[in-house]
């Protein structure tokens, strides 16, 4: 089914930001990033990006539906780990070019590293220009082990 | 100063996922997403874009400082409106390609449409597939008025 029954065609700048039509903007790539928090705390799990299926499967199954990057495919999250999302919320921005999703997860955990949150660590700010910045974890543990929910499957972080 | 002296060279995975050094990775444009929530009730108030300079100066000033896409130019967030963001903590995700940032801000507002959040409408999920999706407005009133803030500068949406 064509997704232009479920999105609309962007016309101009008052039905984009003061409008109530879904007109979200693709990126070159055909991509829209999108935020994905915690419903409870507010925490932010991750940064992923949907291409237009994603968010109609997301739309159409209340759980996030990702597009992988690194594997170019359609990533409905916690097909492999169990670690489902299931979307409490979903927003859109003012130019409509970023999804918000907020979410509760099965398992308690985001991040294929293992932490709950992908943002696992924070960088010190205030810091004199010029010298080397350093990173704090903030989180201390992990909530479960990567090698063993996903075995020997090739790590998505690119260099 | 070369940015060099701050960010360390991406060399490994367990470096950029499990180090202590910024190793940002800037996409092909030189840009890196930032999500910058509200510290204290969580709310995704934006979500940006930074070059190397903007992430430098935020790191240095400790207030947001994004690259505008539309305006091409720095973007020291609070410059035209008052509404300053104040970095109360800076994270990175594991890979190390976004930026999260808790503020508080100015005046309480940070979308140029006048709202609180940029996210302030809200997608029907769950609606079955082929119907138009509709937005609801989760915030009803605008915090200030943007024509009186902004002037008559041109509106950074772009359709």
């Amino acid at each position: 089914m064509s997704d232009s029954a479920v999105f609309s065609k962007r016309q101009s700048i008052e039905q984009v930001e003061e409008g109530t039509e879904l007109a979200p903007k693709f990126d070159e790539h055909g991509l829209i990033p999108c935020v994905t928090t915690d419903f409870e705390t507010g925490e932010v799990l991750m940064h992923a990006y949907m291409n237009r299926e994603a968010l109609l499967k997301s739309i159409e199954l209340g759980e996030a539906v990702y597009w992988s990057r690194s594997r170019k495919t359609l990533w409905h999250k916690g097909a492999t780990s169990g670690l489902v999302q299931t979307i409490r919320e979903m927003r859109i921005d003012d130019d409509q070019d970023c999804v918000w999703l907020r979410v509760d997860v099965a398992g308690g955990a985001s991040c294929h590293v293992g932490y709950r949150s992908c943002f696992y660590r924070s960088v010190t700010v205030g810091s004199i220009r010029g010298e080397k910045a350093d990173l704090k974890f903030v989180e201390s543990e992990k909530v479960f082990d990567p090698t063993e929910v996903y075995g020997d499957a090739p790590n998505p972080t690119q260099l």
